[in-house]
Formats: structure tokens, sequence, C-alpha cells
């Protein structure tokens, strides 16, 4: 059954209207007909519907029943991602994605190389949500995981630590991922370096501020693969894979 | 300390020869002197050694010691992978190979697209030969995975259940990897399809020789991100990462 995200506006009581791209997608592109079904996402809730009328710019559709998206996590992850160069962003949102982060957020460390001014970071974030929203549909996501920044080393260790298990990934030591428990974890973040990882000082502040240094051995990691690699085996070890 | 993997006739005794890139690299790029240290790798072991002699075309070194390498996973893991559009294998090649994967097998299955000839086949082997010794240096790794294929399909299940655990990822169900206890596995290889998955009749064939069956759960991964995910979960679950 086709699915589409939903933005908030497009729900009222059982009724949902869709707009714009979508509503094309539907009327045109797919060719669904009145009487047909259709799967709206919108934060991790699956809206089961019938769809009442296609008219040139919109669909309406009614909703028969409403439950928890089972492709979601019951954990919420989320990467805290220290913007790597080139295109190696848009690898991380893509693959996190697909393998279930409820978010990934993007910061500058001191070792970034990659350092957009406002403007262009907010350009790059748009772009990363987009992809992110691409890859949400087509891996079968319940919600599209929310993609912030570009913001400071400090802001991001400040919203890295709200998470129940917070952790940063330090090359120079500190405790496996395996002996983490994430038994009736809610929340989990997990902060990675970019190119080069993160310096001593860094690395010590995230500490003192509550973040448990885990090491993930001695093959070295690139920084993109670094998130692809830690989602996949948090997502195994909290049972969500 | 620079890192280099040697072939069979490098090694006559306690003396390493080196010839041609390698050579060139060390004297010329690195500006190496006798005296200093060089690590090589061969099949898994590290050879300390010191550079005796550099001519124009030869450095010639003396191994101090020679211990296996701390940074090869216990668990030899294969990936047989049915052959992805475009450039997908050079992703999972470098990502399996910095994940620690002992090889990477290639094969065609009833739903691939791209099917090479066996000249451009043998072609793309040698470049993601290249690719994973790339990746073995860069991530530190003491061998450097071996690329084979492209073969049949039988041929890899074959091969496949030559391994101690063979495992095959099937999207219509099966056992949980978490489920699949790697305690003292020396070998174990993990059979994955391109876009769109195995049919049912060759999922049935891995599985009545001797493959088991493993799901990954309700999202959808593409297919360059399932050997990535499932060598990273592989590499946790037997504590190798």
């Amino acid at each position: 059954m086709p699915r589409f995200f939903l933005n908030e506006e497009a729900v009222n009581g059982d009724i949902i209207t869709v707009r714009s791209e979508d509503a094309v997608h539907i009327g045109r592109s797919l060719r669904m007909k009145p009487g047909e079904r259709i799967t709206f996402c919108r934060q991790g809730m699956d809206y089961e519907s019938v769809i009442e009328k296609i008219t040139s710019d919109e669909v309406i559709c009614r909703v028969e029943s409403c439950t928890a998206s089972e492709s979601e996590a019951a954990l919420n992850l989320t990467i805290y991602q220290a913007l790597p160069k080139g295109d190696k962003a848009e690898l991380i949102v893509q693959k996190c994605t697909e393998l279930g982060a409820s978010g990934i957020t993007f910061f500058i460390s001191s070792r970034c190389v990659s350092r957009p001014d406002g403007k262009s970071g907010e350009k790059k974030t748009a772009r990363l949500q987009k992809i992110a929203e691409e890859a949400a549909k087509q891996s079968g996501r319940g919600k599209i995981p929310e993609i912030r920044g570009i913001m400071s080393f400090e802001e991001a260790v400040n919203e890295l630590c709200k998470n129940e298990i917070p952790l940063i990934c330090y090359e120079n030591g500190g405790d496996k991922l395996s002996g983490i428990s994430f038994d009736h974890c809610r929340s989990c973040g997990v902060m990675i370096g970019a190119e080069g990882g993160f310096d001593r000082a860094e690395a010590e502040e995230a500490q003192s501020s509550g973040a448990t240094a885990i090491w993930l051995g001695k093959r070295i990691l690139r920084c993109e693969t670094c998130p692809i690699a830690v989602t996949a085996v948090i997502m195994n070890l909290s049972g969500n894979f």
C-alpha cells in the first residue's frame, strides 16, 4: 500500500486532506481512485485511510484506523555528528534513517574542516532533511528523522546529555558498546567526531557533562562509517533490529 | 608507524624486500631513512621491521618481531553479496573492509540487474580488490579482505555453506540476528540479495543447503546498507567490535 508522510494541518478529525506534490503523485502518477487505500504516517502513527474524492489539486481521505507504526524503534536514537567534509553527511543521513535513527544533529567541533556560515548551513540542513524524508519513505519508516544543526559543540553536548543514555565515540578509549544496557531505555544519544575525531578537551567536556565514552575497537573507521555502524549495533542491542 | 601489506615473495627469513610502488612510497614520498621502523602486514600477522637499506628501486628491512595483528577479528566473516547496480559494490567493499570482514564474494541472483560478462566481471573484481586494499590500509587492518566473483548463485550457496555459521538475509522472515550464538565460532558467511532481495526458490535452496534465514526487521534496508549493518552487528555480537 502506498505510504505518505503528513504534516500537522492535513488531519481534521477523521478527514485527511492531501495537497501539493503528494496530491499530484496520488492522482496522476499512481492513478489512484476513490475507494482505494493509502497509509499516511505522522509522528510514528500510521493512519489507514480510504480515498473519498480526488480533485485536480486535492485528495480527500477518510481515516479507518490509526495505530502506532510497527516499523518505528521503541528507542529514540539521536546521532550528534560533527560535520564531515564533502557529501558524507548525505550518506550518514540516508543510512541512519534506514536503520531507524530518530534524529541526526550536526555540529562543529574543533577538528571540523567544513564550517559553513549561517546561510549555507541552513541550506545544507534543508537538503539533508529532504534526504531523510526520501529515505524514510523508501524504508517504510513511520516518521521522518529530524535533521538539526548546525550547532556549536557546547550546544550539541547540552542536547546530547538530555538523553537517558548519552554516549561519545572516542578513539582514545572507552567502554565497549556491548557493555551498555539499553533495557527500558527510551532515549540514547551518540556523539561522533568528524575526520580526525575529537580533541582531548572536547572528549573531557562531554564526559564531565555526563556522557560515557565508548570505543569501537582497533580498526579505524572513516567518520561516515562510524554513525552507520553505531546505529546498526545500538538498534540490535536494544532489540530494534 | 607506516603500515604496508606484503606479498608472499617479499619475505625471506628475517629479511623483507620491498619493491615497486611501495618502495617508491617509502623512499621518496615518506622520505624514510635506514634505522626507521615500518610495520608490514601479511595474512593477519604484523612484522615490526627496521629499514636496513634504501636503493632507487628497493627497500631492504630486517624483521625484529612478528605478532598476530591486534586489529583482526577472531571471527572470519565473509559477505556473499548479489551484485548490485551502479557503484554500490564499491561502498559495500570499502565499509565492510573497515568493519572487519575477511572477504566479500559477489554473485548473480535471479533479481540482479547488473550482469557483467566474464571480462568486465574480472575488471570489476580487480577494481574492488584495490578498494579493499586501500580501505584495509586506511583502517589499520592486518589483512586485505579477499574479493571474489562474480560467481553463480549455486556456487555462492556452496561456498556459503562451508562456513560454520551460514546465514541468508531474507526479507520474508527468519531468525533475529541477535538470537544467533557466535561463541567459539571461527567462520560465518552471510548471503545478501541485490535490489529486490531473493526470490522464494533461492531462499529455499540456500536453506535446504544448510543456511539459516535471518530477518532484519520491518524497516526496508537498501541493498548496500544491509551488508554494512550486518557486518557491524555480527562484529559486535561476536565480541570483535
